[in-house]
């Protein structure tokens, strides 16, 4: 099957490694707005303008973008045209997005994966689980340490911002809290912190950038926030590579006593662990899109099954 | 909706403790060879005989008997009759019993999902995503401790036993390796042992048991097993409760590094855990019936979405 990716940040180029070594998958192209760039791979780059048409090859399309600014449009406007699979990851606009991938999708006869990836995706299955299974529980989600895309491009889009890197970094006491079975009443806010190192443009106003950066909701907005400005050599010796990870827990109460569920990801690059989960689910996205089931999907939807490139037999015989 | 449960032992019990708890669920039957019992929560107890003419009102059928002796026939014969889950756990011939069960319930324009559960079940799941997100890497299963239902049961079908724990141990110097990314080659037999506790008929030859306990394939064949044999008392004591768990994790690499991906249990009751597994896929087998897919299912095929009682919005924004 043939794969295209739009967007060649560390998200994309991700996504380009991980085909290179998905049995059965070929990466045809690479749209970027930038201009005059090669490939890691040797694959073409085109410019996004192209897709515009809808006449590319591409069985599905790799979102690759940004949730912030280039996803609320891109995702809809390119599902009129092409399968797609983003990596929306605004937890509380998710159902918005959703609805409109499905509305452009689904009038197109075309199939839109939207929010994959480790989180949501994988920890929203795991969740999912958690809760389904021991309706009596808690869930509790810790993310970090490490660097999350999402939240450094949203500082990247201020004005006078060169580079950034967020950190999240979870609050270990509050961890061992949970496992320890104390089901500890936390909040998001409150078991985790952010970490911003930025460098700027010179004279820029930090003081109103720092303030910009705290005020982004959801992002950064009621988090305990810390912003360092750091000089470009200090930004490429320390923050220039992408570690993150996270664990989603489900702690239930059966009437023996409480069963502890912990999906744990330990990533050293998360835009390669995230491109790799995106290939992955191309598969999926092509078959349904073959058995005309268009509109809009999540990861909640799609039976682990259809990630293989193994028959029912073999698929049986590696993993029950 | 509407279940039943065949097989009233220790999985039976907690299959009926889970099913108490699930919203939009009934049990309204525990079918059992026993004679005389009473249920825990009230259900009426009825023959297991009483299935064979497949009148009854249950939407699903929860097999909660053992992989051992029981399910090699029941789950093909019940699956003529109803939409069945069974918990299947020979991994060395799970494939053999699918396709028995869905040349069975294909037949009879019936549902089935076999080898539910969490091992295989959860994990197999944990396996598939493991592998196919990341091609290039290690996939490790660990154990325990724990009791180990299967093992138990196997034991106590030996002539002479009273009753049987057979736990599972895994190498903690082999997990620690693991975590450490120094991707070990390691088997199961090599990386776990079982510890197994019989209390005996009076007069049983023990030598006998132990020898027949270690040579029963698959199960104990090839492991390093420990047979001790204490009184009924003892027995009450120490080895009356279910605890379990187990890790399921994938070591990956992709070009920047390591990426660590591990699904760990801590179960202070297997049973239970299990039957609440078994209660939240009924609704996914129900779903499948009502589409008209029949025949034969693993937890691979069934979209995570299908365990809910939810529908699509509230699913998303409860875990997107």
């Amino acid at each position: 099957m043939k794969i295209a990716i739009v967007g060649y940040g560390n998200l994309g180029k991700g996504a380009e490694r991980a085909a290179q070594n998905a049995a059965g998958i070929e990466c045809i192209g690479i749209f970027s707005r930038r201009e005059n760039i090669r490939s890691e791979s040797g694959v073409p780059i085109y410019p996004v303008s192209r897709l515009f048409e809808g006449n590319e090859e591409a069985d599905v399309l790799l979102l690759c973008g940004g949730s912030f600014s280039d996803l609320p449009k891109q995702t809809a406007f390119l599902a009129k045209r092409y399968n797609v699979i983003d990596t929306f990851d605004d937890h509380e606009n998710a159902f918005r997005h959703f609805c409109s991938a499905d509305r452009a999708s689904r009038a197109f006869r075309k199939t839109a994966l939207v929010s994959c990836g480790w989180d949501p995706g994988l920890f929203s299955i795991a969740k999912l689980f958690g809760e389904e299974i021991l309706p009596n529980g808690r869930t509790y989600v810790f993310w970090g340490k490490g660097v999350s895309q999402g939240h450094s491009q949203a500082i990247k889009k201020i004005d006078g911002v060169k580079r950034a890197a967020a950190y999240t970094v979870f609050d270990e006491r509050a961890y061992a809290d949970v496992i320890a079975g104390k089901m500890p009443e936390l909040t998001k806010y409150a078991s985790h912190r952010r970490e911003c190192f930025v460098v700027v443009e010179e004279g820029a106003d930090r003081a109103r950038i720092a303030q910009e950066i705290k005020s982004i909701p959801h992002y950064f907005q009621g988090y305990e926030t810390s912003v360092g400005f750091i000089s470009e050599a200090d930004f490429e010796k320390d923050h220039a590579s992408f570690p993150h990870g996270g664990k989603a827990i489900r702690c239930g109460q059966t009437p023996s006593g409480s069963q502890f569920s912990e999906l744990s990801l330990r990533l050293s690059s998360n835009p390669e662990f995230t491109g790799a989960i995106l290939v992955a689910y191309a598969r999926a996205v092509k078959r349904l899109s073959e058995e005309g089931r268009f509109g809009a999907y999540t990861v909640l939807d799609i039976p682990p099954s259809y990630l293989c490139d193994k028959d029912r037999e073999k698929a049986i015989k590696a993993y029950i």
